[in-house]
């Protein structure tokens, strides 16, 4: 049971749930080349899905789509690819994928989604399943070396895990930030640096939030830390402290950041451009912050230390393909 | 010979300029118990004149009204007071003192504003006079052991380095957090950190602006570093370093806090409420941020290693009367 306060921010979590699997149970079989993902570098969730791709080396099986920072009410758009059209789907707004499959569809036009090439058809934009599906549903396309993210001894403990950091952090910074009043921005506001409190004390005794290796547990993580500086502080009034004025956090953000598949998806122009631009209700002329520098995201953080093996029994992943490069920190 | 580029915020620098003079010469003489400063907590312009006032020891010839932190178009209110009313000058809005000296007055209500008791008109809202007339023209009722805010030797330098102050710090926030476009932003953010980091390489080597003693330049500093982190960094959008990320200033900004005078006029709570309620063309919410954490500004800072003498021949201040007290760090 559960129930909305006043002014309390509620993200809407229908999505369309259909899944892309071995069995193809939903319609939607594992196969190579037949589905193009859209996942906007400014967004958060979508960002999880494209470091996932680059963990598991499932850029060859499943192409990637990137629309631009900032988009109208209606839809994020390919307006970053030279004509303004996705190259592989030909389309302009992502929206047309989502009418190609429900010419009525009411809800928002979101990222991550998955489009199957041939129909134009987005097959789902259900983010917290199309991380997990491409760990245990792609397995036969990951690369040699691919790290188990989400190993079935600890799914219990990371899927906990993952609901408070969702609840508090991922969508905590939204809840503070779009809150309609004092208090539930306060609200917000207190859940999430407690949760971030125990989460410091977590990860001042070891590397990743489930022992010596990453998980899936933290790139859920990253993509909020990553965005925190340049947003979250600012934009979303999240202001105890910056994450660069938390010690054990900050070292653990760079050195995800520094591992080949994290840092090297993360544009901070193109997030700073999305949400000071989309959200003009909080941010009304539209101007984007220069600050902060990002360049600290480089420094040293000594998280060797605490020993572990980032990617467990596997390896790095290699650097990204030419077309899917991020700028370098400036 | 200067012009306005589009975009840019400028700031009315024509004030009521009538002076309160030894001789008198503009028809306000210097006189124990004739005027009231009206300072709200709030702002950065008042609160030099608090601060000189303070540090001088004018606190029993010149008494202190006190506006609450926010206020509509029109005026700043008495709105802290028990019946809503200045209990010396009566009035509910500092408009009314402004109207009783020019009833068709066509500017904003200003803070920090001196009014006469006697006939409720205001003398003067010239606040960069103001504190250099509580130095050299009310010396008669300077405390025993007032330091010499505004030495006659060093004021071309005073001058000079406040001019620059000005510009680029205390004006060059607003600049920057009401800009019109984003390149008049970028321009005042660069203006502003570019002086921030002058200040910071003089002051690395001195304990205070001008040496070892402190002057009116230092209190100009100090009420714009004052609300930095807590203001101007997320509202004004000066996000390149928090203060407290940049440790010159911050070791001298706390310094300077930590000092009789100082700290002691600052109210973080109203500070806030100040700039993010009244601002709702940049903050439409209203929403007043939770933090940062003040109690930063205790820490210890080490400037005593500089050497130097605050007060130079003088003495540091006592505690201010119960009545102006403000509320301790939370």
């Amino acid at each position: 049971m559960s129930y909305v306060q006043p002014g309390e921010f509620t993200r809407d979590t229908a999505y369309i749930e259909d899944r892309i699997t071995r069995d193809g149970r939903d319609g939607w079989p594992v196969e190579a080349g037949r589905y193009r993902l859209v996942a906007a570098r400014a967004c958060p969730w979508a960002n999880r899905t494209v470091i996932v791709r680059r963990l598991l080396g499932l850029e060859d099986a499943i192409s990637l789509g990137l629309p631009g920072p900032t988009h109208d009410e209606r839809s994020w758009t390919f307006d970053l690819d030279p004509d303004g059209r996705d190259p592989v789907l030909g389309i302009e707004r992502l929206q047309e994928a989502y009418f190609a499959r429900f010419p009525d569809y009411p809800k928002g036009i979101t990222v991550p989604a998955i489009v199957e090439v041939a129909s134009g058809m987005v097959v789902t934009n259900d983010y917290p399943q199309i991380t997990l599906d491409f760990s245990t549903e792609w397995t036969e396309f990951h690369r040699p070396g691919a790290p188990e993210l989400y190993p079935e001894r600890l799914r219990d403990e990371i899927d906990a895990l993952n609901a408070e950091i969702f609840r508090d952090v991922n969508n905590g910074v939204y809840r503070a930030g779009f809150a309609g009043s004092q208090k539930a921005y306060e609200r917000a506001y207190d859940a999430l640096f407690e949760r971030l409190d125990v989460l410091s004390e977590r990860l001042s005794r070891q590397r990743y939030l489930m022992g010596g290796t990453i998980t899936e547990a933290d790139v859920r993580l990253f993509t909020t830390l990553a965005r925190f500086d340049a947003v979250y502080h600012g934009h979303f009034k999240c202001n105890r402290q910056k994450l660069a004025e938390m010690p054990v956090l900050w070292a653990y953000a760079r050195d995800l950041f520094q591992t080949p598949g994290f840092g090297d998806t993360i544009d901070f122009a193109q997030i700073k451009a999305h949400y000071y631009v989309v959200h003009r209700d909080i941010n009304p002329t539209g101007i984007i912050p220069k600050g902060p520098d990002a360049r600290g995201w480089l420094t040293p953080h000594h998280r060797e230390e605490l020993g572990g093996r980032p990617f467990g029994d596997g390896t790095a992943p290699a650097d990204p393909p030419a077309s899917e490069r991020v700028p370098a920190l400036a």
